[in-house]
């Protein structure tokens, strides 16, 4: 069960598709090996990047249920269950954790304005969940467009103690990071497991500000492993050298939309997946673009 | 099946629960009876004041079937079958077609912002749920924040042949019915039918302005449909005499949030659902705000 | 100077312009001349029906002084000051408190997000204002997007004891006006003054909520007076039957966008200003509007 | 007079404040001879990240002017001029230009939606400034919220023979350079200058889809010349590296809010401007913030 001492990478997956849109099986199965060779210390699926809602309720259920298998407990799986209503979150959520997953992430729905809506969101997707599911909040404004301030994060955290991480994703995010572990520090708050996502842009800084890894899904989750080791060794140059070597992919992958195209067209030049299709409605990459890419992968591979 | 020659009163049903949040099925049988003897010519269900977002996939389809079930073919009924991605769509429309819905209506997500995005979205939602499937778009920009012109209107209606309806709820939109109006009397896009939205509040103008009925779910729906018979039969100040008596609660209905919590009550008051009850999140009525629709129904019923 | 007490009805004034979009000196007066006939108790000018942002600073600054010249001192005018930044609100705040404005009105920007943001906000305001500067809040997010819980605006009225009114078109919004009551009366706020806007579309019930008047702008006003005073008088019936043969006009002009043309329609048509000119961007209307209009107001006036 | 055929790096200048917010004439001039030194083709004077909306109109006006004077013809002056109406947009025009602006710069406001909306907004944008004035379209919507097709883009310098750039600034946005320069290599649109903001963070690759330069304020601006130049000499693989050497920083200050903070201290570290006073609302670099901008100029410099 995932707990709020989690640390180092959990790799958000995406949804490998055959062709013809249909879940691919046997890449979901080969980019599980691929994550945990990389060093990967835990698994997240069904997040945004992982194409979510453009899945059936059955479809999502069943990748989550091979992810699991296939993982078969060498490290916590964290399945995102946002949904548009609590009766499907709950079912997808007791669903999951009865297949063996670690925990869930909720990301709040972007019709939430005030502090106070925020705060009972929360309390009502717990007990939607039930109050035995450990989870995480995903703080994602960029996508969802709700702002989450310290204060109501730390509201979130004492009001449910199954809360045990907080997936940051705030742009800027850094002093909050700095915040919420000063408060924490002074026992003001909870101490939550923080791991960083948007892409991994900050990764080396966050890490120094209080975080404790990254979830986000980089192409090259080996670099995302070895800059949270480096900073954990105290070795600051060589983590910012190697993190900006990859900065220039990092950077392109970050684009809203198309990044996830440029992500699964990388994993499949990798061998990590087996096409780089996406459901629709999703961007195509143009000639122009997968030449750019090309040129920063190997500008990557060469150093 | 649903045509383009579709007029009168589509009542949108609200989905009636028990006090626990259990779908009421009794309620929904006597709520379906109260509608087509008010005059109804058409139902509509899982809408969004039909709180479809926050029934589970199943629970969504159970309701269709019972709803279908009950109707007995006596009138159509469209179902509400906007979702987050197209594979859920395509599923919940397969299933209550089969089950014998009249067509499908689909709502544009609030991530659509260029003409162009609009057309295609509607593009891959007609492939996703099949060509030979009747459908409504619903234009509803206050919740959808997703503005269409007319033009764009006609190139949805273009570019798909089995697009039948515009549930028109834009606001202000009335000229938008003239236009489309006036487009389809010279030739130069089909003539779809026109059914309005929006609580009702426009209802004698929009009627005026070209539309063939009403698509809405006000509480008392037989004035809905004597005001689009009186429309019908060139009694103006009839109609406007009689829809200006229930503006004041037509107006207090039309209060986004709470107003489909007023609605319930109103029906479970004239004794047509058991509960008032709404998922969460929904809002609570104060005493205030139901002493409020009280003096409103006396005064409506005295008169 | 404007003060917490302050009651009745604040009529929202358009700016009146000759056909080539020039301000009309001779509009403007008659205008003020007909709202004080009407029994206004204030006047408040250059809010967002008054097409404020439409203004170059000197135009908006000789508009609030020709108003206020020719109230002469009869009843207070407030000036909306909101603006993108602190030195064009602070410039005009203070050139017109100079010319004998009794106060301002500020609304939020729709930047702001956290209910933090928003009391951060009114702050800094006030400080480019000045703190001897009566002021007022102006609540309207359906416009602006900015939403304040009862809290946030008890917060704003604490922090700043200049801010003596608060324009309330929140919409739903009757619960929010009986909380604030309901924390003053329990001596856990100030008690500020609540006049409403929102084109006065619940007025009666926000009067028996424990609203003080009305600050909106409908085409009619001595209907807005009349009914705040049968209310005052505990004519609850004669006041809602007075308001409800209104209703189908006050909702004709409460539509977005094309409802302040409407409302210059009226004013000219009752020979209040010379033209119903708008300057750009704004709607025209068509035929068939200004058609639907007459229908009302003669409905109105027959009454 | 600016003009299509506008290339290499237009710097996008701050507005230098004193420690108590007043303009600071001192450095603005000190600035930009530093810009000019540093190769600068252009100036770019309150726009967004000028906080134009935070001054005052004669405030906007006086630095104009101090601007236009010190750079004594040099290089080409564009003024933003956006503005919430077209009274205030047109008088800060005409006020430029008649001081030596060789161009105006519009970003839409953020109530557009529609594409009819856009074209519409800016003719009559062009209406207000006149149609001798060279203006540039600022396309930028992560912050405008208003996103321009290709197709719109054309349309706007189809119906406007004085815009004569395009301020390209859109996220992801690659492809639209390349949609751009297709449709203008084939004749389909004029061929208007494209310069690129966004804080450079995609200049190399934006430069070899065919923008002309770049618009935008990164704080070591010689480095955006030097990167243009590269490229326009066809040493690739020299423009990507000197680029990703800045990339770390680039990134930093590239977040939204807190990137033009951290512009005005490397700006002040770097003895440019004197103080790194933003006006409020806007925040205040932390200590940690402080410690890594240091780290990544040191990081530069040693480079």
């Amino acid at each position: 069960m995932l707990t709020s001492s989690a640390a180092g990478v959990y790799v958000i997956c995406p949804t490998p598709f055959e062709g013809d849109g249909r879940v691919d099986v046997a890449s979901t199965d080969r980019m599980v090996e691929a994550y945990l060779k990389a060093g990967a210390t835990g698994l997240t699926i069904l997040g945004i990047m992982g194409e979510a809602p453009k899945l059936a309720a059955d479809e999502a259920l069943a990748f989550a249920r091979q992810v699991i298998k296939t993982v078969a407990g060498r490290v916590p799986v964290v399945v995102g269950v946002s949904a548009a209503g609590f009766a499907a979150m709950s079912g997808l959520s007791s669903k999951v954790m009865d297949a063996g997953a670690a925990g869930v992430m909720i990301a709040p729905p972007s019709t939430l304005k005030t502090d106070g809506q925020i705060v009972s969101y929360y309390a009502d997707a717990v007990e939607a969940i039930g109050a035995d599911v450990p989870w995480v909040i995903q703080d994602y404004p960029l996508t969802t467009n709700v702002v989450m301030t310290p204060k109501v994060i730390m509201r979130i955290i004492e009001q449910s103690p199954s809360c045990v991480m907080l997936k940051h994703e705030d742009w800027p995010g850094l002093d909050k990071i700095t915040a919420l572990r000063r408060a924490s520090d002074a026992g003001q708050t909870r101490r939550v497991s923080i791991l960083c996502g948007n892409g991994g842009m900050f990764l080396p800084f966050e890490m120094e500000r209080g975080a404790d890894g990254a979830m986000t899904g980089y192409a090259y989750p080996e670099m995302l492993v070895d800059v949270v080791n480096l900073i954990n060794q105290g070795k600051r140059t060589e983590a910012h050298d190697l993190f900006d070597r990859h900065l220039p992919l990092v950077r392109y992958e970050t684009q809203p939309g198309v990044g996830l195209a440029v992500r699964k067209y990388v994993l499949k030049r990798r061998g990590i997946i087996a096409t780089d299709t996406l459901r629709k409605p999703g961007p195509k990459l143009s000639p122009e673009t997968i030449a750019e890419i090309e040129w920063l992968m190997e500008r990557i591979e060469r150093a």
